[in-house]
């Protein structure tokens, strides 16, 4: 007898990981090297080699310091996680940014995931309304309903899927109590600009005044180190002071599996020492607790370190590439590792199944609010993209691309 | 502009967590050895060696894979955790408890915090009751109410702090979902002896029926190593068939900042299938997504290790013994790291403010829905306990106890 909530989410569930399962089995079935599975954002560079090296430190170290050692390292903290590990990050951020965070400024999360969801608990009331630009990320659904908050889905431009400011002033109502941004975008490899950015932030603005009340901009940025083509790496605070920032090391250090990430605060959003209190509080009672202790202090000795951008960059000019040379319209990524593709057929489900007949698993749009399109994960090897070529040729064939 | 129910969270907050804070302010103040801090649960005895041995073992094992290594060790794996994890741990349990579980019947967990939210989640609609046990661990508070749930609590015997079973039968309604148990017990220390937990059964076996609806038994296993007096580790699914298991590594390996645990469903538990699914969903949903990788794999090497029982056992003896020879009514504690006294003022609020100008720590019952007593946390050193012990006695010459 489960929830009722839980009775529909059973029905529906997440087309993602459903494909990652059914990935899996066709890989027993057929072998690994003949599925295209490109249905997952995995990261397929391994982490830095400082990162196993940094965890070897502190395990030694704390052997060195006895029993008070293995306490510290493994033992519960703050909330909001280790000092030191938060003043670290702080630092970094400045130096990088200009922004000027201290570690009160910081929340340790478990990833960006957990890190969206107490900010929402922090501030979202039953009935408050949360704005995403569309195609987005499926789970924001799930995040805004456990709070009892209700998505507004804001319209792209087709042509460039860059959100359609007009549409997004036009859905800002009295209710409106956040925004989701998440650029560089999953699943559509854009990025937004400064310039769109700035028109953003002066909407909100301006509705802010006219509500007179506070619109938190929600800044999801699991992908903020993943730029191509001379894009700068950006960070949102700057553009608006009610910015809230969720970060992970999911994806700059490849280590999705190990849930770490942060919740930044800037001093000059509307009131910032509640909203880091209220965070703090949240990451407790909705049972996180504290981001994991371990790897707290492991990422706090890998901020200088960096993906493997190159690699990205070689498999997505490989794709799309490839891609458009067989006919396929694709928006041409800019960062991330999503590459964001017509379906030549209206129903991309029809488009998704065709392409399971090749061994090509893709991401139907509507997963991400965007029926039409479909998303191709390309954090996989360079094998995977060259391979599934002339498995993506026939699907072209198929429906007389080219 | 933080949420109400955040308002309302920042107004009250944990008093635990609260004088987790001030401890270490007066422990800065005074010095570290000059205070006397029984507030929280953080264990005293270090990890075992083992844990941090096996996590350098997975580290080089995986440097030895290459690329492969890293991204299995800190990658996705489905968000009930790794299979030969899940493996492990039901293979345990089936050898010392006599259940059946396979891999499947286990889900990964950010901690027993992180299990209860993703149980509740998975089982509790707005509207429906929660039972507890007074007193009882705060958060569970904070738990039901993140379902927008009712926490209904029953009496204890106040005696034996055993739960009174007339009120909890009385309690039972048609809207009651669950009931939680903690035993060994957090705060009392009292362990319920088989024939309690026969009897609860039969309770929760009768109103199921008389309702015409499940009720799940939601047992919180934080403890379940942690018993002292020859009492048996004990394993509640045997008892009542809707059993939901959350297991914490916290005490029983010593590491409570990593946040690892698991629930266990057992197969004949009602619509055991739906709920498996729909906890592995709530897992993602709510924001955990999965448990943290390494230390998943980590803990499972270390499923035969065992915490230093002897070191609390003798923390135990110390401080039951002292204190009731300075004339304080304690309850004697049979499992779990905590010692239930009773103020010797009716608003123990007043007691816990003496106490901490001979710079004692404890936390008032009020905290766990049972005023006039304190908890007293002795996960710590044996010094802690042999030092504190004048301060105590200045503490019963201000009641004129002894």
């Amino acid at each position: 007898m489960v929830s009722k909530r839980i009775q529909k989410a059973l029905e529906g569930n997440s087309a993602i990981r459903a494909m990652f399962v059914e990935g899996k089995q066709m890989a027993e079935k057929y072998g690994v090297q003949n599925v295209y599975d490109f249905s997952l954002g995995n990261p397929a560079t391994p982490a830095p080699a400082a990162l196993n090296d940094a965890i070897r430190e502190l395990l030694d170290e704390a052997d060195a310091k006895g029993d008070a050692g293995s306490l510290e390292l493994h033992g519960y903290m703050e909330n909001s996680g280790y000092k030191d590990v938060r003043t670290a990050i702080a630092e970094n951020l400045n130096q990088r940014f200009g922004t000027e965070f201290d570690d009160h400024n910081i929340i340790m999360t478990v990833g960006a995931a957990g890190g969206l969801n107490i900010i929402f608990k922090t501030i979202l009331d039953p009935g408050d309304e949360v704005i995403v630009f569309a195609p987005f990320f499926g789970e924001y659904r799930q995040y805004a309903a456990n709070f009892d908050a209700a998505l507004v889905t804001v319209n792209p431009d087709l042509e460039t899927f860059q959100p359609d400011l007009a549409d997004f002033e036009a859905n800002i109502t009295e209710k409106t109590k956040a925004l989701i941004v998440n650029t560089p975008n999953n699943p559509t490899g854009v990025i937004y600009k400064p310039e769109t950015m700035r028109q953003i932030a002066a909407i909100l603005e301006k509705k802010q005044a006219e509500y007179g009340h506070d619109i938190y901009l929600v800044s999801d940025e699991p992908y903020r180190e993943l730029v191509y083509d001379g894009n700068q790496e950006d960070f949102l605070t700057k553009y608006y002071k009610n910015t809230l920032v969720g970060y992970s090391f999911s994806k700059s250090l490849s280590l999705p599996g190990e849930r770490i990430g942060y919740v930044a605060v800037p001093n000059e959003a509307a009131d910032a020492e509640d909203l880091i209190r209220g965070i703090e509080i949240s990451n407790r009672t909705l049972g996180f607790v504290n981001a994991p202790s371990l790897m707290q202090k492991a990422v706090a000795r890998c901020l200088e370190e960096k993906t493997d951008v190159a690699f990205y960059d070689e498999n997505r000019s490989m794709l799309y590439e490839g891609l458009t040379k067989l006919g396929f319209t694709c928006i041409k990524p800019e960062g991330a590792f999503y590459l964001w593709m017509k379906s030549p057929v209206e129903d991309e489900n029809e488009f998704v199944n065709e392409g399971k007949k090749f061994h090509l698993l893709l991401v139907k749009g509507g997963a991400f609010g965007c029926p039409g399109y479909v998303r191709l994960a390309y954090c996989v090897s360079h094998e995977t993209i060259k391979n599934a070529m002339p498995a993506f040729a026939k699907l072209a064939e198929v429906y007389g691309l080219g």
